[in-house]
């Protein structure tokens, strides 16, 4: 995916995430230099409802915003950080 | 948890995660520095069946030889890995 592109589309992640990708919630994840295809994987499992529970109330309708292109540019975003 | 304990407890994890934390598969997750809750929350999803598709496939079975006190020790392993 697209970093430049996944910045613009993670704003509202960062709310939980970080906007350094270290979660502010020790009950989320942290996302900084996950792996990319691991991301785009657990965010179309919420966006597929793959995932129930706690978290995924939260993380299902976020990630049903989103397109493939975003989930890609999203989880490029997320991985390149250092 | 105690990450001695964990250690022991997740050598079979570092087949897919790593020795180091850093997943040998990029559609899996790195643990490596991830937050100790997050983990504990993301094995007990699998364990309670609230997580489907390819990778609970993997991991439920996994988890669900972990008890409570095992979760929270294998959590912490990672968690502390720096």
């Amino acid at each position: 995916g697209d970093p430049a592109a996944g910045k613009a589309k993670a704003a509202v992640c960062a709310a939980c995430h970080g906007a350094d990708g270290i979660a502010v919630i020790p009950g989320y994840p942290n996302l900084k230099g996950q792996n990319e295809q691991y991301l785009v994987n657990a965010m179309k499992a919420y966006k597929n409802k793959e995932r129930s529970g706690a978290m995924a109330m939260v993380m299902q309708p976020q990630a049903a915003m989103l397109n493939d292109e975003d989930i890609a540019n999203v989880a490029a975003y997320f991985a390149q950080m250092k």
